[in-house]
Order: C-alpha cells, then structure tokens, then sequence
C-alpha cells in the first residue's frame, strides 16, 4: 500500500522520464547512423555529435529540476513542462542537424521551462517553510495556480 | 521509522548506485593517467576519452531507468538488470580501449538492459492504472514475473 | 500531509539542487558567449568547453551520490557537502580558464566529497542492514557523527 501511494505520486513523471530515455535512443541510433554510413560528410557527422552531446549535456539538468518541482510541488505540471521540454529538445536536434549554414542554434536550449520548473522548486520550498514556521498552507491554492501557469509555457 | 522504511524499498539500489559511482571514478582516473603519461599515443589517448565520454554520456540514461523501475515495480530485478549494466559497460570500456584498429563499438551499448528496465517502468505504470481504474491488483504476480525473466538478461 | 513529510526530508536537498542548477546555467551561458564573441581566441573557446564538458560529465555522479547520502542517511551533512561541492567546482571551472600555460587542473576534482558522500551512503545501508537483522538502531549517533565529520571537509 505504501509503494501503491508512492506511485500515485510520481507515475506521470515516470511516463516523461521513459519518453525522455525513448528520446536518447533515438538520438543515440541517429548518431551511430551517421557515424557508421559509409558516404556521409565530415560535416554531418560532427553537426549531429553536437546535437546529441548538446542534448545529453542538459539531460542531468532536466532531470534532477523536473523531479524536484514534482516531488515538492504538483507533478501534473512538472510533467507538462517535461513534456514541452522534450517537443522543444527534439526541435532543437532536428533544427541542429538540418542547417547546412555554419549558424547553428546555440548551446543552451529550453532555458523558459527550465525557469518554470526552478520556480515551482523554489516555491515547493518556500511553501514548505511557510507552513513549518507559520502553520499556513498554501499549498492548494499554489498548485492550481501552477498548474494554470504552466499552460501560458505554450506561448512560443 | 518513516526514513527506515523508505530505505527499505531502495537499499539495492543505493549500492548500485555507489557501485556505479566507483566506477566512474574509475574510468576518469584512467583517463587522467591516459592524459598525464608523457609517452602515450595521441590515439590512446583519444580512444580512452571517448570510451569515457561514452559511458557518462549514457549513465544519467541508466541511472533515471533504473530508479523509475525499482521505485514503481521492485527493486530486486532493477537492481539486478542495474549490476548486469555495470558489467556490460566494464566490458565495453575495456573493449574500446584495447583495440587497435580502426572499429570500435558502437555508441551505444547495454541496449537490452535499458529496454528490459523501460518495461519494467512501463509495467509499474501500467499496474497502478489498473489498481486505481479497475481495483484490481496484478502486482504480486507481476514481480514474480519480473524477478524470473530478469534472469534471461544473463543469456548473451 | 504525506507530501508534506516527503518534503521535510529533503528540502536542503532541493535547495542545493536548484543551485547547482543555476550554477550549470551559468557555466552554459559563459560557453556560450565565448563562442559567440568574435575576437575569442581558439584556445579560449576549448578552453571554456573542455572547463564546462568535465562538470557536466561529473554532474550526474554528484547528484546520485548526494541524493543516495541525503536519503539513506541524513539530509544536512549530504547538502552540506553539496554545497562545498558547487564552491569547489566553481573554482575548477574559473581556474580552468583562467590559466593561460598548458597545464590545466586534472580531469577529476572534488574527489574527498565524493568520497565523503560515498561513505555516507555506506554507512546508511548499513545501518539499515544491522536494524534489520540485528534489532540495533544506531541512527542517532551515526547522524550526529557525520554532521560533525562534514565539517572536516572545510579543512584544505
């Protein structure tokens, strides 16, 4: 019954976390595409290298912000966040490798969820405090509030 | 006694884990030592960095599937599939840097170990849907299974 | 109010997680500004991401180890810990790119609190083994020790 409410708690992010680990396959099976293809360009090879160790750089990242703010706060929006988090990354993938243009995107990518997910961190603990030192709870009216905040992270 | 239940559920899989971090100290200390050897060959060098890069590009991967599928299925198969995990990357790492011609392995590796742990994810997700839509619960059977057919990873 | 447990025990925890965050973000950032400035030496540049690349390859060791230390034991010592762990690298990152002569400082850095934190989770599954099969509960002592151990760590 105890791992039953442990589950209830987490099973979205669990969902987001496997589509996450979906996502590095088929980055990861891209690359090697790339690599092992006989004809492709040197230049190929290295833009999409750097996609995916762009993307696998900021995974970590991703990771540990999105299970923080669903575990202090409210998971649904964490999880809608991760979600918006991995459309944009495979935008940015693609985007990375399609240009022929020396400009590529840059380094960073997705910083406006990851803010969001920094924020909701923050007020998970701040709410926490609150109720630890002055005995009021917020924490209903700050997850509906979250929860039609994180919808305004649709907005390009 | 809440703290001693907690770690109940998830011992197994703090000693992967601490497993797991000795092993990278591990591959980054032969890195160095690659590095700072004055008379080693410039490709050694590069074969053993990339053989690292490899490995710590694919663990925050690893590490995210096997907490997900220990904490919402059982932690005795993850942490299992976990330890075989260990192994294969031991076997990979060695691999890379022992050979001398031009084909290394792939990018990617331990790939059935990841998809037996995403199942393992799904499956968790799966049942508590299940128990909370249908009120039935296939948990106890579903371990069982688990716990068996992570002995089929052993099979080469 | 079982969220509201689950948050007690690891709000330090989140906190230095959140900062870590930023403190990635910030490294990003210098990545990408020194790239994107057009009168950066090239060795600048390699510089900066061969700075910002060991961090982030070391980043997901450190959060499984403080978390793993911060559950299993004790959440004050891990974030502590934690926290000298984001000042140490904070000053790798700025010695790395700073020096202008060849030898840059080793690939590993902040190896005593990784030990520090790898201990702790040892001592934590431990402990839990010997309440299990023994009935002892040294938890009390042991948590009191390892706060007063943590500070030896401010020694250089």
């Amino acid at each position: 019954m105890d791992s039953y409410n442990t589950v209830e708690n987490i099973y979205l992010l669990v969902i987001i976390t496997a589509l996450s680990v979906l996502q590095n396959i088929f980055f990861a099976l891209k690359v090697e595409k790339e690599c092992t293809c006989p004809n492709t360009h040197a230049l190929a090879i290295e833009r999409v290298s750097s996609a995916n160790r762009n993307c696998m750089d900021a995974y970590p990242t991703f990771m540990a912000m999105m299970w923080c703010a669903g575990v202090c706060l409210s998971q649904a929006p964490a999880a809608f966040a991760g979600l918006l988090y991995l459309v944009v990354r495979h935008k940015y993938f693609i985007g990375y490798m399609g240009q022929t243009s020396q400009s590529t995107p840059g380094y960073l990518f997705g910083k406006r969820i990851l803010l969001f997910l920094g924020l909701m961190c923050l007020v998970g603990v701040v709410n926490y405090l609150l109720t630890r030192f002055l005995g009021t709870d917020y924490k209903e009216s700050v997850e509906t509030f979250t929860s039609a905040a994180s919808t305004l992270l649709l907005f390009p």
